[in-house]
Parts: C-alpha cells; structure tokens; sequence
C-alpha cells in the first residue's frame, strides 16, 4: 500500500474530528473508520462511513419507536431467526460505505454486484497513478488442469521469472507511453479519454463503494469463498473482518447460516438420508450427475 | 398524531443519548432525529437515522482521502454542477432512513418507488391500531370535471356530512367486525393474516423506510409535486423540509433544477425561440397536441 | 373467475392472430398465452408475453452467435450447473409478462419483490369492480395456536358462518357507499382518489407484472413454498405450472436445487456429520436453538 | 468488424429459421434480428430477442385484456403524454437482449448502467481474442484545452504517428505475452485469471446486454449524448436506430421529449420569462453561474 504523505495527513485529521451525535454507534466500526487496510501490493479498503448496527437489525424487524434493544441474547436470537428465514430486509437497514484501492481486472468483477453505489476516479477527467498489480511469488498460479476456470500450484523457476518480468515491463511500456501521449512541454496531447485505453487490466483505480448489510453479506458470500479469484478474494476477507467488528451478532448469524452452512438438492437429501438409514449409495445410484457427485462428496465424504 | 406514553418515552429516551462518533454529523438533522412529525389525522414522519451530509457529495465525486471540503462557496457550485449535469452518483452517498405512519392507500402509492429498503408491520404476525384517515372537510374534494385522475374543490352540506358519516361508520363496523373475527374468551379466532381483509384502505400502518439522497430526491420530485394526490404530497413536503434542514447545498440545487425547473420538448424550444423573436405562435402552428399546448401555456402563458 | 363477453372475445381475438417470427419460440408458452388461468374466487393468471426459452439461457452463457444448442442432453447439463452454482445471469436473460387480477391484501404482499415491471389499475383514474375475496369455507383457516404468523385448521359452525357473513357484508356496504359516494345523477361525487379509500383490502385490483426468469424462481421459492400464505400461494403455483411448459430444463432444476432441496447452517452439518458416524445428538449438544432444532428435525427426523 | 466464416453461418442459420408465434411482431425489429450492425474497428451490436412493440406500451398503461390498440393515432397520443409526464412504467413492459462487441474501456463506462442483465464472456474461462480498438486517424483527438472530460481536434503528423504506433505496438506485444504466458507445448502455463491483467483496456470484448426500453432509452439519452465518449456514442447511434425501427412511436416520443428537448432551472425559467417580455438579461443579473450561464447561452444564444 503507497498513501502519499498528503494522504497520510488527511486520514489522520478524519481520525481526530470528534463529534457528538444522537445516532447509533458501533464502537468496532469507529475504531476502523477511515484507516486504510492494506490489500494486495498497492491497495487498500478503508471505511468512510456506515449507518446502524445490531440493534438497528432488531428494530427494523419490530418497527421500534425506541432502539427496540432488550437483552443481547434476544437480538442475538432474533438475529439468527431472521438470517436462517432469509428476512432480508431488516438486514438492508444498516449501510456502509467503503473507498477503495483495487486492480481494474479485479473492480471489473466487482463492478457486477449492481446493488450497490459507486463512485470511480475517472480516467477522463484525471491521470491515473503509476501502480499495478504484480503478484507476489506465491500467487503467481498455474492454470488449473481439472478447473477450465481455476488456478494450481504457483508457477517456479524460468517460467515464473519470464512471467513477472513480462508483466513488469509491459506494465512500465504502457505507463510511459500513456504519460508520453498526454503530452510534454506545449505539447496539446491525446486526450486522457482516449490515452487510457493503452493501459493494462493490473493498474489500481479507486472508488467509493455503498452497500446495504444485506447486499454486502451477498457480496462476502460469493467473493470470500474459496472459488473466487484469490485477488478478489483477498478485498472480501478484509470487508468481512471489519463487517464482523461493525455488526458481530448479525455476522455471527452470517457465518452460521451462510458461509459455514451447505446446500443441498432434492437428490442430495435422498441420498443423505439413506445415508442416514444405513446404505451406501454410489454415484449411479444417486441421480446426480458425475459433477455434482464430486461437489456433494467433497462436503460429505 | 396519537402517541401512546410508552412510544413517547422511547422517544425521548432516544434523543437524550448522545455518543461520540468521527463520522461527519449534520447538525440540521440532529435536531430532527427521532422526533414525530405529525401528518395527516393519525400519521408521522420521523428520521431514524442517517448517513452524510452536503460534504458527503463532494468527497464522494472527488474519491477524497480526507473530508474533501475546501469552501461551501466551491462545495455549493460543485452540487450544483452535479445536479445541473443529472450526476447522480455523489448524491446516492447519502442515506437517510424514516420511520413513517400512513393510511394503507398511501403506503401503496408510495411502495411503487422500488429504490428504498422497507420493513412493514406485518397484519400477519400483528394486529393493527384503531386507527383510520378521515379527511379534514377542506380535503373532501369532489372528483374534478377536467383531469379524471384529479380532484376539485371540496364536497359541501349534506354531500359532504354524507360521505364522512360513511367513511367514519364503515371504518368503524369494518374494525369492529376485525377485532371480533380475531376471537375472544376461549374462541380461537380467525388468523390474522386472513381477518386483516376485512380493513379498508384508510386504516394506518407503519414502515420503517430507507433511501439514498438521489432517490428521495426523485421521490419528492414526484410527490412534493402539485399533481400528486394531496395524501401523499404532505408526507413529501414533511420530508423535503427535514431534507432541506440535513443537506442545505443539495437542497438549494435540488430545488432549481428540479422542482423549480421546467422541461422543454424539441417542439417547446422551437415555440419558445420563436416567440423570442417576436413571433406570436398558436397551437395549431406548433406542433404540439391541445393538450400539451395547454400546458406549455400553463408554464409560459 | 369472471370474465365479461367483451374480455374473453379480446383474449379469443388475440390467441387467433398468429404472426411469424425469427425469434426462439416456446411451444408450451405459446399454448398457454392469454388465456386466463383462474385463481381463487374472482382472480386470475394469464401470460401476456415472454422472451426466451431453455436454449436462450444456454445461449448467453456462451455469448453464442447463434443458438447456441448442441444437445438437449448437454443442455439440461450446463443448466442445472448453473443453478447449482447460483450462476444467475443466464437465467436473467429470459422474460415473461403476466396479467393477474388479485386481491389488494395478495397485491400488497407481492408487491415488495422489486425486481419485477409493474402497471397497475389506477384507483385514482378507474372505478374498481365489485368483486372481493371471501375465502372457501374450508380455507377459513383459525388463527395457528403455535405459529404467530401461521394458521390451523379450517373455522367451523356458528363462527365459521358469522365470520362469512361480515366478510360479505362489510365488503358489500363498503362497495355500496363507495358507489354512491362517487356521485349520481347530476351530483359532482367524491373525487376517486379519496373514495378508493373506503373499499377492504379484499377487493380486487388487477395488474402487469413482467419479470425475469431468475427473479421469478426468486419469487417463486418464496411464494409457492408451504410457510407462505394461502392465498398467495395459490397464485405462485399457477405461475409455477406455466413456468414448466415454458422453461421445463430450467424449471427441473429448480425443483431440484431450490424447491425441494435443503439448506444447512454449520451447526447443521455438523449435526448430519455426527449421525454419519452413528453418534445421537440432541438438541442440548447441537449448539441450536429450539426453534432451529425443531426446524432441522423437520427435515432430517 | 470482423467474422469468422463460423459465426457467419450461425447468423445465417438463426435468420433462416422462421417460426409461427401468437406473440406481438415489431416488422421493423423482424427485419434488423441476428445481423451485426459494425461499430468502431472490429465492435458490432446485434439484436438477439425483443419483447412487445408499441402497442405492449398502450396495452400496459390500460392493463388491457386484448391487443388494445383502437387508432394509430390514440396509441401515438397516449404514448406522448406518457413520455411528457414520466409515466415509465408502461415504457419498462417492452424488452431487448444485445450481442454487443466492444472494447474493455467502453465496456468498463457502460456497466455502470446496473438496471440490465449482463452475461459477459469470462477471461478466467476463455482466451480473449487478438483484437484491439485502435482510433481511425480522425477520431485520435487531442485533450481539449476547456473542457477537463472533454476532446479537441484530431492530432495531426508526427504526433499522432507516435500515438498511433505506440497503441499498435504496445497492444500487439500486450498481447503476445499474454498468449506466451497461458503456456505452450507442455508448459502449465498462467491461469487465464492472471494472464488478462496484461492485457490493454483496449482489447475487445463481448456480451449479451438485456434491458427495458424505459431504461434504455435512459441509456440512449445520456450516451447518445453529444457529450459523451465518441467511443461508446456510436454504439448508442446504432442503438438508437434500431429501436426507431422496434417502437416507432415510442422513439418519436423520446426524440422529441428527451433527446430534442430542454432543461431549464428555476433561474432559466425567470431569464426566459424576463427576456420574452423584451428585458435584456446578463449573467451578473441572472442569478446563475458562469458556468451555468455559457450552458444557457449555448442554447438560447
């Protein structure tokens, strides 16, 4: 993560404005307000704002005229009721809002989650910073053999030195030439709106991003689990510890019923309930097709 | 407004709980928060929490570090570009959430605006307050002779004594009836999300309601507008000052561009430059249906 | 239902006007459109337009150039990944629009699922029909003694019959006033929009709905499942039979992995997991709650 | 644009398929179906599906029995006031799915229109192909010396060589390291995952695109826009004729309503109204700023 000292400065002066209000507060979410938590090489997540917490949750659900709050373990357990009977809505009641640093290959999967606000630095209107994404070692992943959408073993060797290298200097060629288009010393230059275009899939835009409890425990869902691209991956478990800090019960109830939870089909309940009774049943006999039947047992066994 | 003590009390409870917090605060809207603003005979608005301010807007379009403020006279004339140009994704940073009591025919006006996250008390699980909307005599207004979806001026004498009689006595049996399905002393009763048939239109009921700035700006352009029936139009204009008390610079724009604007067709420019050049212009010669026409003249006579 | 000579002569014209097309047609639509399939007393379901079939779904995971169908077989196959995956763009790309006549307590239940077009029936412009909803005696359910938001067994006798009558007759005098208030004989009437007011929430309305075929499972996992209420129940299961004439791949694995499949939370498969092995577990040593262990033994025994 | 023989064929073969359907037929949409429409250097946009014509829009403001249209002449009148007055909701019962191909940089402004289905093809699935946009020589603007978003004339001699070189080359050795990266003859190779992040933004995509006409013409009015990006306003134009050929009527409306028409603040009001009553009118005692005033004064001279 690169903040310029500027940047520096001006989170801490957010850090240090104190205020009174009348609004709830969530103090694990105070404590995290504005500081940026490093992802990936160049990026970060840092919260600029949220509205609710847990009681927010109970009080929506019952309409409250006061903050609606009894006893934690009531909350708690009204909570994981609402979560367990996909109530949503109480859920959508409490809102966050986020300013993040993250790779274009990345904000373009991101981006399709249409349920939130956003706002993104333009590449019209202003230049954008000299900063890609280059994986570390480790990430450096081999194409999947068995998954035509997933990643093995991290490259080594040769391969994996041609490999950054080829990322470092098209990445630095295409940076220069950029710079160099938007033109020098009384030059007019090509327009930043087309001069952009020269510029690779791992260089990091910002943006505001706003989001609802409930679309956001969407958001987690897909993008913490283990299927999704590790660079991806790596924003949503950063959201999903500072969500944790900001709303614990309803992120207790989130990991019970959704992240820790299974899915299981018509023939999926067939088979473990005479599983169950006794019976071993193999694929053939199972309905499902070989697909599924690796899925089920990779949960099952 | 009927407020019972106990809802009275949480209240005040809950305005007299002050926190500290560094997110940016309002003060317009902090002396807002929680109070019940009286609507119609029975009905209120009240803010229940919020996110951002005028300020929000600016650090949202500029994707700041820090506050992003520098002078209200740049922050205003910024506001006012974004409205002027329909950028609407600054002002979507702000949220706003009520707490709103209103007649069944309204909440199902009001329900069409599909952008806000809504939590209802449920007739199912509830049982409704005694409560209906019977209209002052001055808003007892005869269907209109001109519009079919209007109103005129009010009903008077014995047709007007008439239809009170009727609304106040069907509302009362219909609520009487309700309870009594409900069942008493050792009956087991009609279930309630079948009894609550039987309730007309006018009765009351509360929703929790929350929406981005840029929403509740389409919202209010639409029902704080003349043209919308007069039940909905004063929930909008309870909220458009609560509104205009919370972010003063998007307000002030908010109300030159869009509820203070008007809109030209390409026929209604070409009228207009025709007229700015001395030309006198009838309907027959501009294009526009009569319809349109007369209301081209109700704008620019 | 009931349908006047002029409607079903419109519904007659509009099944004889065959056209041709170079859009994927859906032979088990294309018998089912406009015809009105009835539901409850007075209402209806009838399909007015789709767009796509199972080979549309296909196609646009692929972003084929042409229809992109290789196999039936194959087909069924890349579906029920998708559906088991939660893939739900694909399903997105199909498109239905239905007319449906329903009672205003059924309307104001649907009505929060948001992701669908709607076009209502102005109260404000239209007189309403003198039609209402008055449950079959054996749907007169009593309210649930366990279930606050559910309902037991059908009213019978004396209570069964006083329940019916002011059912019917409230409906009826409101309807009679709410007549008469709009004006007779030279009299100038309440405007409509006040008088709509006075009418129950069993009366019918009627409306377009037009949604996408992943927000229709949406809809109906939730509405044609047993916890939902009778009345709009039956609604989601007319949609449902229609829904498998048009899409019966997609709709099979619907059945599959959303209707009768099961969710579990981690608390659940670790219970499952613990019977696997031949443990017993109570509800003391699952970590659940009683309303959750009920629930689970529900489905597992 | 470019084909290959395969998806030539494909196109051919799904307009030689002609199928009898009771649906409503828009001739005009018939008629432009599969065919790719060439935008940019290798882009297209080609018409997939479509639901309704303009008579669905007529059908759904009177939530129809039948067909619904009487005269030509009512159906072109009701869909005006319509359009006049932001009556939307009939416009969103008409339908259209796009196969678009477009370069990642146009791609990247046009999700942000999140009211559509998208299916986009997946760079961790597919290999993208060896095709990038590169500006013809008119279109290679330099930045405009105004306007901060904005594009001048095009460059001219050396320097736009230059720019044109660096575009090809960087690009072409972008993308011979990507194809370098995804392994060869043995080698594992990157994951595709990582392997896109070196391509340009540039480079060409695809997706299937499914929106309403009500928010399509919404995308229309702000992309179709002389302000927007060259880049992505030509795939609006191509749009933009064929839904004149889809809904005559409605686009006629949107023409003269949006596209043709004019927004006047309440301050613009005031000056329109001083200047017709013979005043002359400066900036100083408009009320308006200097910015807003130049937009005025563009067009009302």
């Amino acid at each position: 993560m690169t903040l310029t000292p500027d940047q520096t400065a001006e989170i801490d002066a957010a850090r240090a404005a104190e205020s009174r209000t009348l609004r709830p507060v969530s103090p694990g979410m105070e404590a995290r307000l504005y500081t940026a938590h490093p992802v990936l090489d160049h990026g970060f997540v840092r919260v600029i704002d949220y509205m609710g917490d847990d009681s927010a949750i109970v009080q929506a659900a019952r309409v409250s005229y006061g903050r609606g709050t009894k006893k934690v373990s009531d909350d708690a357990g009204l909570i994981a009721y609402l979560m367990r009977h996909w109530h949503s809505t109480p859920f959508e009641m409490c809102e966050v809002k986020f300013h993040v640093k993250l790779p274009i290959f990345v904000a373009r999967q991101w981006i399709r989650h249409r349920t939130a606000n956003v706002n993104e630095i333009s590449a019209r209107y202003s230049i954008l910073d000299r900063e890609f994404y280059i994986p570390a070692p480790e990430n450096l992943a081999a194409q999947s053999a068995s998954n035509r959408q997933g990643r093995g073993e991290a490259l080594e060797g040769d391969e994996a030195q041609r490999v950054l290298d080829w990322l470092r200097d098209d990445a630095t060629r295409a940076y220069d030439h950029y710079e160099a288009m938007l033109g020098q010393e009384g030059q007019q230059g090509l327009a930043r709106e087309l001069a952009r275009m020269n510029l690779p899939a791992n260089v990091y835009t910002q943006w505001y991003w706003k989001c609802d409890l409930h679309n956001l425990f969407h958001f987690l869902r897909l993008r913490a689990d283990p299927h999704a691209q590790f660079e991806i991956r790596v924003y949503a478990e950063a959201m999903a510890e500072i969500t944790a800090d900001w709303v614990p019960l309803a992120y207790a109830a989130f990991e019970d019923y959704r992240m820790g939870g299974a899915q299981l089909s018509a023939k999926g309940v067939k088979v473990l309930k005479r599983r169950l009774r006794g019976e071993v049943v193999s694929q053939e006999d199972s309905g499902m097709s070989k697909g599924e039947w690796r899925e089920f047992e990779g949960v099952w066994g």
